[in-house]
Order: C-alpha cells, then sequence, then structure tokens
C-alpha cells in the first residue's frame, strides 16, 4: 500500500469519528434534555481527545515526507495538500495551550452568557484577558511555522490564501463608499410605506412553508433534515444535513429566511462529491466559500424579485393570508430589503452588515497583531461604530464589543469571512446572469439550472482548487468587490 | 493510583463511547434519513472496533490481577466483579470468531427481511446455518472457560446466574397448567363482548395521550424524551433515556400500551443510581430484570383495574370520545385482557406469551447444546406449537420459526428472560402489596409510594448484588413463579 493510501484511510477513520461528534453535537443543540448535558459534554470531550490522538499519531511525520515522493494524481495531489494542511493545523499547537485555550474560552463564554445581560464589562474582561493572551500565543505560534503575520496566521484558519494586505485593499474601498450609500438608501426608503404582517403564525404552519421552500430549493430530504435549535445552524454530515431553525409565533419573516440561508449551506454539503467524501480535500472550501453559498440563497436568490413573489405567495397560502396586503410581493420585497442602523450585526441587514464584519476585523487584526491592549476595545468599538453607522455605544458593552460569541470563544480571524462569503456569492450571480436568465428560470419555478451552475462551479469542487482558483475558474477572474457595489446600488437604489 | 481506581478510570472512558454509540444508534432508528445510512453504519462499525480495542488492551489482565489483592468495600468488589465479567465476555472470544458471528449474523438477518414475507426456509436456513454453526463455537467457548454446558453460557450472556436445571423446573411448571388456563379463559371470554374503538385516531393527539400518561409515570423529561421508530425501544443512556413508540390512526390500544412497557424500561434507567454511573455495576442487573420493570409497568400496573380507569378516562380526554363506549373503564379492562391463541410472540397477551417463551427455549436449548440440528427446528416448531397452543403451523415458517429477529442474530439464550421478567414483576407487585394498598394508591392518581418501593427495591441496586440476592432482598424469597400463576388466574379467572 502505498504512503498516500495509508494517509487516506487514516483521514477516512479520522472522518468516521468526526461523524459522531457532528450527530453528536447535532443531537445535544436540536434534541437533547438539559439533564443530559453533562454526560454529553464528557462524551464527546473524550471523543475530541480520541481525534486529537488520531490526528497526531508520530508515524503520521513519516508518512506525509514518503506520500511527497510518491507520483500522484492531480486530485491525489490536492488531497494529500489538504491532508497535510489539517495535520499541520492540529499539530502545531501544543497539548497544553490547546487546553488551556479551550478552557479559558469555555469559561469566558460561560460567565459572558451573564454577563452580557448586566452590561459587565469589568467582569468580562477579567475572564477575556487571558482568551486574548492565549489566542495571540496561539497566533504567533502558527505565525512562525507559516512565515505570516500573527493575524494572518489566524485567518488562514478560515480563509487559507487571504491576508491583510488584501483585505485592507478590499475592505477600504467599501468603508470610501458603503456609508454614503446607506444614508442615502435610508433616506429613500423613509418616503415609502411597509405593513408588517402581525398576527399569530403557528410553528405547525412555519414549519409547512419552510419545507415547503427548502423543497423548492431541491434540498435532498433523502439525505437531510430540518428540526430546530435555539441557534439555527447547519450541522451534521454531507450525506446528512441537520438543518436547524427556531420559529417564534409574531414573527415568521426571520424564520423563514434563516431556513433560506441554511439550505445555501445545506446544499453545498449534499453537492461535494461523493467519491471524495471523508477527505479533507472532499470538504467545502472555506468558511468564506460556505458563506458564499448561503448568502448566494438569501441574498443573491432569496431576495430577488421573482424568489420574493414566489415566497409571498407560498405564506399567503400556509398562513390563508391571500387577502392581506403585508403578503404582497411588493410589500414582502419591502419587508426583506428593509435598511436600519443597529446595534446587533447579527439582526444586520445586507447593506449595514460589512460594515459590522469592518470595524471587527480593524480591532481583531490590531488585537493579535499586539498593537492594542484588549482594554482598548470598548472604544475603539464606539469610535468605529460612530464612523461607520453613526451610531453612539459608548458604555454599552452588552450591544458593543460583548455582543458575539467569537472573540468570547477566541475565534479570532473569523469575522471577515462573512464579507467574503457576500462578495463571492455577488461575483457568482453576476457570472452565471452572463449565461441564463435567472429571473425567468426562477418565475419558471424550477430552479434547477441555477443549481447546475453551483454544482459545477462550486460544489463538486470541493477543496480540490485554492479559494483563489476556485473563484477564477467559476466567473473568469479573481475576487473584484465591484460586483458586490452593484449588487447593492442596484437593489436598493434603483 | 489504586489498581482498582484505573480500572474504574478505564471503564468510564468505554462508558462514555458507549454513549456516543447509544445515541447515534438512536438517532439512526428514530431520526436519520434512509440516506444517511451507508456513512453510520460505517461510523458505527469504526466505533464498535475502537470501544472493542479499548476492551481488550493487554495491560488490563495484570490490573484485575493487582485489583483483586487490593483492600476493597463491598461495593468496590461488586463493582470489580461487574467490570470483570464483562471484559471477560468481551475478550473470551478469538477476534476472527467474532467478526465472522457479525458478518454471518448481518447477512442471514439482511436476506430474512425479504425472506420472511416470501415462507422462504430453504433460502432462510443456507445462511441461517452458518449463524447457528458460529453460535455453537462461540457456546463451546464460553463454556469451556465458565465450566458450563454450552446452552448455560449463552444464557449467562442475558440472565447471570441462571441455568438450564433451575429454568427446567420453572417452566415444567408452567406447562402443567398453562395450557388449560388458556383454554379455561378463552372459553370465559367467548361470551363477553368487547367494543374494539373505531374511527381516526390522530398521531398528534396519541402523542399528547402517551406524554400524559408518561407524565403520570413519572418519567423524567429532563432526562430523556419520546420519539417515533418502526421498532420501539428504550434506548439513549441513564441520564438521557430515549424511548420510542410507533403509531397506527386507526388503532391506539397496542401503541398505549407500549408506552407504558417502554416508559418501565426508561423509569429503570432514570433510577439507576448516579454515583455508579458509567460503571458496568451501575448498569440494570440483567435482561430479565430489565423486563421486569418494563412487564411491571404494562401488566402489573397498567393493565390493573384503578390504571385502567385512569388510562380509559385519559383516552377518552384525549380523542374526544368521551361519550364513546368503547372508551368505558370496563371495556378498556376487556380490551386489555384479551386472550387469544395466536402465531406471533410479539402480538402475543400475557397469558400466552409464555408458551411461545418456554417453545423457544426448548429448541435453543437443544440446538445450542447439539443435540438437534437447525434443519429439524421446523418440525419442532409444529409440533410444540401444537401441545402448547394447539395451532398447526406445519410449513407457515414464515409465523413460525422465522418470526423472530433472535435467532436470525444469533441471540440464542435471550428468549427466557422475557418470562422470567414476567415473573419477578409478580412477585415484586406481590411483596409490594404486602405494605401498601396499591389500588388505592393508583386511584389517588399520584403513584409516587409505588415508584419509591421500586427505588430502592430495585432501581438503585443496579447490578451491585446478583439477581437471586436482589429478588431476595426486595421480596423476601427467590424468584417463587407460584405469584405469576395467581396473578394470571386473579386476573383471568375471577
Amino acid at each position: 500500500m502505498s504512503y498516500y493510501q495509508k494517509l487516506v484511510d487514516h483521514n477516512l477513520k479520522i472522518s468516521r469519528f468526526n461523524h459522531l461528534a457532528a450527530i453528536c453535537g447535532w443531537d445535544q443543540a436540536a434534541m437533547m434534555p438539559a439533564g443530559g448535558n453533562q454526560a454529553r459534554s464528557e462524551a464527546m470531550a473524550e471523543l475530541s481527545v480520541h481525534i486529537h490522538a488520531l490526528s497526531t499519531e508520530p508515524q503520521l511525520t513519516d508518512w506525509f515526507e514518503a506520500a511527497s515522493q510518491e507520483t500522484l494524481s492531480d486530485i491525489e495531489q490536492a488531497s494529500l495538500r489538504e491532508m497535510k494542511r489539517e495535520w499541520q493545523s492540529a499539530n502545531i499547537l501544543p497539548k497544553d495551550l490547546v487546553e488551556a485555550k479551550a478552557l479559558a474560552g469555555s469559561k469566558c463564554e460561560h460567565a459572558w452568557r451573564s454577563q452580557r445581560g448586566e452590561n459587565d464589562w469589568v467582569g468580562f474582561e477579567k475572564n477575556w484577558r487571558e482568551v486574548v493572551e492565549l489566542s495571540r500565543e496561539e497566533a504567533q505560534i502558527r505565525a512562525d511555522a507559516l512565515n505570516l503575520t500573527p493575524y494572518d496566521a489566524m485567518l488562514n484558519l478560515y480563509e487559507p490564501g487571504t491576508n491583510t494586505e488584501f483585505l485592507e485593499g478590499l475592505f477600504g474601498d467599501v468603508k470610501t463608499w458603503l456609508p454614503t450609500l446607506i444614508d442615502q438608501v435610508i433616506e429613500k426608503q423613509s418616503k415609502e410605506s411597509l405593513i408588517v404582517p402581525s398576527g399569530t403564525f403557528p410553528t405547525s404552519a412555519q414549519r409547512e412553508l419552510g419545507l415547503d421552500v427548502m423543497k423548492l430549493l431541491q434540498f435532498d430530504f433523502n439525505h437531510g433534515r430540518l428540526d430546530v435549535s435555539v441557534h439555527p445552524f447547519c450541522g451534521g454530515v454531507s450525506s446528512d444535513v441537520r438543518l436547524t431553525t427556531r420559529y417564534c409565533e409574531d414573527d415568521f419573516i426571520q424564520s423563514l429566511m434563516g431556513t433560506v440561508h441554511e439550505t445555501g449551506h445545506a446544499r453545498y454539503e449534499q453537492g461535494l462529491p461523493k467519491a471524495l467524501a471523508g477527505l479533507p480535500v472532499g470538504e467545502g472550501r472555506s468558511m468564506g466559500v460556505h458563506e458564499s453559498q448561503s448568502l448566494f440563497f438569501e441574498m443573491q436568490l432569496g431576495r430577488c424579485d421573482p424568489f420574493i413573489k414566489i415566497l409571498a405567495e407560498k405564506a399567503a397560502r400556509h398562513f390563508g393570508r391571500q387577502d392581506d396586503k403585508a403578503f404582497s410581493p411588493e410589500n414582502f420585497h419591502k419587508l426583506y430589503t428593509k435598511v436600519d442602523k443597529g446595534f446587533i450585526r447579527v439582526d444586520a441587514d445586507e447593506l449595514t452588515y460589512p460594515a459590522h464584519v469592518i470595524l471587527r476585523y480593524e480591532i481583531e487584526r490590531d488585537l493579535i497583531n499586539g498593537k492594542i491592549a484588549h482594554t482598548d476595545v470598548p472604544e475603539l468599538w464606539a469610535a468605529k461604530m460612530k464612523d461607520y453607522l453613526g451610531l453612539d455605544t459608548v458604555g454599552n458593552y452588552q450591544n458593543g464589543c460583548m455582543q458575539d460569541i467569537h472573540w468570547t470563544d477566541g475565534a479570532f480571524g473569523y469575522f471577515p469571512s462573512y464579507t467574503l462569503g457576500a462578495m463571492y456569492a455577488a461575483q457568482q450571480m453576476n457570472a452565471l446572469k452572463q449565461q441564463l436568465n435567472t429571473d425567468e428560470v426562477i418565475q419558471s419555478g424550477d430552479l434547477t439550472p441555477i443549481f447546475a451552475w453551483l454544482q459545477s462551479n462550486i460544489w463538486e469542487k470541493a477543496s480540490t482548487l485554492s479559494t483563489n482558483d476556485l473563484i477564477t475558474q467559476a466567473t473568469g477572474e479573481v475576487l473584484n468587490p465591484t460586483y458586490f457595489k452593484q449588487h447593492l446600488e442596484n437593489r436598493y437604489l434603483k
């Protein structure tokens, strides 16, 4: 057996334990009663230890060395590259640091759950200090190994191949036009009227509506399910994707589009090539590319006029509101494109969202590179929030720098993926429109040609290409933020 | 650290992987879409291999030897005994035999799923031959190690401490009175009229009724759930018990009492001592004792007059049938005590059930001890079915010896547990009635005193005692089948 094949078999074994972790993790969020948590957490921790042990078995060093001397096809070379990337990432950190960071993150997050409600920055800061210190230590170790700056090394975990220099150009450009555009759109929308659907929307009808829309989006129910969890997510494994949503009986608008968003993640997973299942090269390319699929579904597809029309009709039918003006396509369009300056990223609309991301990017970049102290964050946050969105968050920690779980847990470098995803999605839709009248396709009710394009250009490529090559092969050029800007202007100013 | 403690830690580790297997196994039966099966089966198989590797680590031999020299408390001695029993059971068989038997069982079961419907004994026999041969090989190896007969060695897997000599006396006695009793009861019931509830009983109402009854039975929903699967079972882990049922919209009777039965298993699991969780000594005592709890709930509690009255009232309310005579307590009593001679064990009533078990026990005993050939089974089945229930099954393999999954899979020695459980349950109820007017307690609607007795006499004892000691401490004597006979005569003849 070749060393390459030994590595493949070993990675398949690891993926089987990851499968168990994914299903039990989904169960913990969507099914498990509260009393089951302690034993479950212990079982999941034991599994993590086992997966880490498999990922760091000493013979792997020799196997990678030997495999690099073997004659491999292009796809095998890509597979070897991705196996090695995951192996290096798992092996680079001392075990003590991994454990210390997990512990500090868990402690900080646990306290944060009540501290946030109490706006308790002083209490939070005490725990967070250690999370930041250990994250800097991690970043430095990764930076030394990859010959990158500390923050770039963290970026690389979520979006391999990107770096601060590139993001500076990208986000620097956005900052020149976004604040003005936001003001223009808010001014424009202030003259329009909008009807918020009122009344009760039973959970059972919301669920049926969601399933109906998932069918339109060709979610494969033979390889996945829809359930409920407090924080919606797309989990499970590619052969059995576990989607979740949450229902609020006096507002279905957010949950419905949330389901469209998660279905985008799910179809990417379901569309990954079966032949590469269980191998790193068979996984989604990156956080940014994954987000590009959920945002393609939510923003490019889900908010375009013909889709909104179908959505409004389906919603009216499921809730028996065919005569309710709030359910007209025109009103649905307004509901789903309303722009507001708000404190909270997860509640932000498509237009203000990048401002939230750029603010976080700039702060975490300097924090991880050691240019600012963690105690500087609230002040910087307030200044940037004033600059980008004109909002005052001085002293309002709970709706400021304490609002997200990412920093609490030490996941620095993740935030840029959201806006990279939005930009990739706009560029993908632009490329697709060169080949297809997407509006006509959507009006027909059979979206197959759109999904066929995503399948062959994004999904079935998995991680065989770098993000740059993936985007270039799919759209004819590297990431070009012009398409995102054009998309926003078209949707919100015209 | 003592060797005893090393063994404890090692067993806790194994139990965490067993936890993952239990949850993913439940998911596979209750949640997983069909398309997820291949990857799931591979992940579960990988987990089995890992658990077997942990259970057979070479240093355990020395650890058990060293621990046996240490000074241990009574409970620690019991714990060591149970750890050793599980270790021996896992280590006694050569790996090749374990794999060959699993493969043969899986092949036989897979083909059986269609062969049974086609009444294809000839096809079944070809696969089953190997299952029987490998089961005999397993039994012989276990027999040599334990100095028992082959069948007794298999019995010991499910009901440690019991043996053929004991069962001969027990079942020999039952055979002297059961066929006559069945005929008497059928004759008596033939003069009574019974109304089968008709109409549609929506799944949602059946589910609410089931949950309502589970609350009455004090199932702890903070440590468990109720879901649906094709074959109802009680799975999960003791801190998170996963119960399943199935619904048929034109018949709620079977599903409702099935839920009562599974709740009995579940409360045993939920009542196991927290301090011993994750250790073999903290598990349910045996298959027979586990079945005694489900049958205590289903037969002793669930079919007694005051409970039937509550059940009828709840059912009438949930289905809106307060004026339907089929929902009177008297009619419910008749529905739930109807005796019929039938071919199928899983559909059998309380009274004919032991006949099905004794028939299987006598055949599998001789089959595993090598006294008969597997090709003799259909003829023996037909003869015994004629003797015990007066039914003709000649040539009717699908409703004869091909009806159960146990033999198909090679689980010989399991069947006696069902009737042992029924007998333990009758004896437990008899003992409880010496201390408590159970009818009055049930009428009050608060069943706490009954569960308190089970908790302190059965559940919290877990596997700290042998079955004999457990039953003796709880009821004042070893298993005495008189109570089972009295119970049947009281219920069915009076």
